[in-house]
């Protein structure tokens, strides 16, 4: 009767699936790194993700199998599937969020704009791509990096010497420094039936290396590039079959070109804006996405929402409150906590706030995250 | 840290807490009725609301305690306000809830308009007040009521016989019967700490005594009457010392004046627009005006939002498979299911839609509830 989803791993990204799976009456179940975390409510389990029988324990009593996180090992994934688990996204989609060179291989099979990009073994193979490339480039660990960690701007190949020494001889991600003049994200949800929903592109704000803002849709924007970054990401969800959200991190250069940066295979922090700003908001259609039901409508319900992430910090207080005196200072703030000790650099939660004029919400945001600074 | 917020009752009302709950970060917990609820996932007991150990033991693990309902007795929640709990609302405003003859004494009092009305002991009191009023009334049982049981029209007073020899000689309430055009409803949320946060006044429809339909907000209303309905509410609201939501039915009559049909003290049926219509929702609103958070705004986000309630009835199919052919249908449509087994009449869940213009709203939503009829 009753669809139960099983969502593996208990961070904030299962931790907001449980509003819109109360209201859809979707069973959420969790299984959860640890005690206590962001979706404590809805754990049902605790256990480590990678061991094969925590998750195929985790999986018998649940109809989907999704995802808090890109993390699961393919191995584990494909033991799940063989057992004839749903699980969406699935391991050959995924594949592609959790590995990097993988991704640009892919991408450039599908004719997706992209940065250059080169596999590179050594310290000369790195150095040959410098030096074909201005004199710069960004290297990535192919796997496990989040939040600009396992990315590092190289002038030359001994600033990645420690990276060559603990791959192994495995490769690294070379890829040219692009001159970009912002960075768009474009959301798509897809179910396995093939419908697909895209969501206005928007901008995004990164401060060290993680998303501080989002602005949806993004201002400024040509009719031309809000097609191009939709058809970018329909081609890369129908490409590689991704089944829910996926998030495409675009960048937007110098001579109006996009070129895609990253992906993410689940709600992406670019897609928060959403719960309060879109329809049908990215943790609920991610839900109807891998439950295979129809999607709901993507486009905004205002104008403008902009979304500020709130970082843990050496502050004066608790975070509660501060939350508090962010509502009495702004009672247009939509509050979104994920329950977390604030550590300094720590996504702790995010405010969303919407309206008709783009540089009052914009204001507005920011006057509310100041209280987080 | 986190403030634990205990709800005695664990219907929909209690269910549709649980969201903004976990985005506030607050610590819901839930005293359900039955295993199985609709607030079975923040449910931490079961037990009945009328026993006083059974409450007591449930209110000691928490910090605020409020309702999905108004049914618990006064001397529960006088000895747990003995104790020094947090009850919101409190007894001594609940009660004007609980029993309408307390109610209508109080309001006229307040000077609020309302029908006329009196507390009437045997079909003789019954019948003079019927030859007063024009040869009809409305008769109420003052206690107990809801979604139009207790409630009966009357030409003569052996119509209400039967509900005087069960009374026992206590008082029933008769009211004039108003010549209304229409009918609606106005909540406000108001804080311990005194603040209050009005909604627009909405349109409510009623069929068989259940609302059927909100329009929010109340189409065609003058700038006199939106005032008006915001003033009863707030001498009401202050007059009896309602803390967290309130709302006031209303009746608008023939010559342009507004009385006070009922009151609830808690999230009610004619606010649940406000989930997906509203800055904040009545929920999120009830939740921080009774842990004393500041109020959110509640305007409307977009101009015209309804909401049309879902019964179950002898239909066929699941109603899982009629909510996937809505998501379908109208992919704009905003389902809020309440977890509860269809039965003739009993209210299983409500959809919300929101546009910019009125007549195309109340098309959509008229046409996803007939999936439901």
């Amino acid at each position: 009767m009753t669809v139960r989803v099983g969502v593996i791993g208990g961070g904030q990204l299962a931790r907001m699936m449980i509003a819109p799976a109360v209201e859809l009456g979707l069973d959420i179940r969790v299984l959860a790194e640890d005690e206590g975390m962001s979706a404590q409510l809805a754990a049902t389990a605790v256990g480590d993700y990678r061991d094969l029988d925590t998750v195929r324990a985790f999986a018998k009593d649940v109809d989907v199998l999704t995802f808090d996180h890109e993390h699961v090992p393919q191995e584990v994934l494909r033991a799940l599937v063989a057992d004839g688990v749903q699980v969406h996204p699935g391991p050959d989609a995924l594949q592609y969020a959790q590995d990097k060179l993988v991704m640009r291989a892919r991408l450039d099979q599908l004719g997706v704009p992209q940065p250059d990009w080169a596999a590179v073994h050594d310290a000369d193979e790195l150095q040959r791509f410098i030096d074909d490339h201005g004199g710069g480039a960004v290297v990535k660990t192919p796997r496990g990096g989040y939040d600009g960690k396992g990315v590092r701007v190289v002038r030359t190949a001994m600033d990645a010497a420690d990276w060559f020494a603990a791959a192994e001889g495995d490769a690294l991600l070379a890829e040219e420094l692009v001159p970009f003049t912002r960075e768009l994200a474009q959301q798509i949800a897809r179910r396995p039936s093939g419908e697909m929903v895209a969501y206005p592109v928007v901008e995004t704000v990164q401060r060290d290396g993680v998303c501080a803002e989002a602005i949806a849709p993004a201002p400024g924007t040509t009719e031309r590039l809000v097609q191009a970054a939709e058809q970018i990401a329909r081609r890369i969800a129908e490409g590689v079959g991704v089944t829910g959200m996926l998030a495409v991190e675009l960048f937007e250069t110098d001579d109006q070109r996009i070129l895609v940066n990253e992906l993410a295979m689940r709600p992406h922090n670019s897609g928060h804006w959403s719960q309060d700003g879109a329809v049908t908001g990215q943790f609920e259609q991610h839900l109807r996405a891998v439950t295979d039901l129809p999607l709901g409508r993507a486009e905004p319900r205002q104008p403008w929402t902009v979304m500020v992430n709130i970082l843990g910090g050496p502050q004066e207080g608790t975070l509660a409150d501060r939350f508090a005196s962010v509502m009495t200072a702004h009672p247009e703030a939509k509050i979104h906590t994920y329950g977390k000790a604030p550590r300094p650099g720590r996504k702790v939660g995010h405010i969303n706030v919407a309206g008709e004029d783009l540089d009052d919400v914009v204001y507005l945001a920011r006057a509310a995250a100041t209280f987080f600074a």
